[in-house]
């Protein structure tokens, strides 16, 4: 089930480096992509660093609108997540040729991806110059989600591999997240 | 065995989220911390996103010398990536408290974290606003190393868990990067 996340610990949810669903929705229209280059870049109130290629259909849209969210898919979406990386979706639905489904979001336009584990409603802040260089987007979450059977005590936990969340390396290939270790705090000399 | 990794791969060592070390060096010092908020920003020439607080020695160096490098450690170095990431440098060396060794790099002067499995040599981009309002620095890669048994065919294919690189989540939890799966390109309606 879907719930919740308060917005200090939204951080949590890429904070291990999975590749993210992108979506963005603007004068009508919707769209979904795969993004790997996507990290944390503060606590609290969170903000977040995407890189949004110019030229995509994505792009477009965050543009008009502003906004976008961050999806955390999983290792049973990733063909889907390696489809929507590989197409555009300016000349076709994405979310129907893949067979994902869009819900609605509380706080911003873009929808979430259904099935995904982790989601963060975000809105642009305006960083005209990175984007322009760089095609890097700083946005400040201002919604954050999570699946909560794949969160225990405040942080992932991944029960079953098909829930795991998923890491692209290079064409195609993807590692799954692995195991979870608990190191413990250095002791003070 | 440390082998060069030509740059316009570099991209590959970083592209799944792993944690990484950050290495500097200026004025005779060096330092090491951990960083989880570091991703690719471009392919070639090589750009990586990193972000490094105010107030580090790691920080201090880095604005000193226009350099620092990112290395990949692994599952095997885990109580020394969460303990170099929970304290500073700038009282006590953290290479000999924690047992990590520094070999030089060829292109910049912060050193190479022995027993890591990849490596980029880097230097900083002057993008002074980005820096002061979110600590993010923008880095050219100058050169890339790999551990050449951790390395299949052009990417990363780890053949024991010692060797896997790491994902911290928050609080010392980490995962190890898991399976390896290759996913097929969507097939032209």
């Amino acid at each position: 089930m879907r719930v919740p996340l308060e917005l200090r610990r939204a951080y949590k949810l890429l904070n291990h480096g999975p590749t993210t669903l992108v979506t963005s929705a603007a004068q009508g229209r919707t769209n979904v992509m795969a993004a790997a280059w996507a990290m944390p870049l503060d606590f609290e109130p969170p903000k977040v660093a995407v890189v949004i290629a110019e030229g995509t259909f994505t792009r477009e849209l965050v543009d008009a609108s502003g906004e976008l969210t961050l999806c955390v898919p999983t290792r049973a979406q990733l063909e889907q997540v390696y489809a929507v990386g590989s197409e555009s979706g300016r000349d076709e639905d994405k979310w129907a040729r893949y067979g994902l489904k869009p819900v609605p979001a509380s706080r911003v336009q873009a929808p979430l991806v259904e099935g995904c584990v982790g989601w963060l409603e975000c809105r642009v802040l305006p960083e005209p110059e990175v984007q322009r260089k760089y095609d890097l987007f700083v946005v400040e979450v201002v919604a954050a989600w999570v699946e909560d059977s794949v969160w225990k005590d405040g942080g992932w936990d991944f029960p079953e591999d098909s829930l795991r969340s998923v890491h692209h390396m290079a064409g195609g290939v993807f590692f799954t997240t692995g195991e979870r270790v608990q190191v413990q705090k250095p002791r003070k000399g």
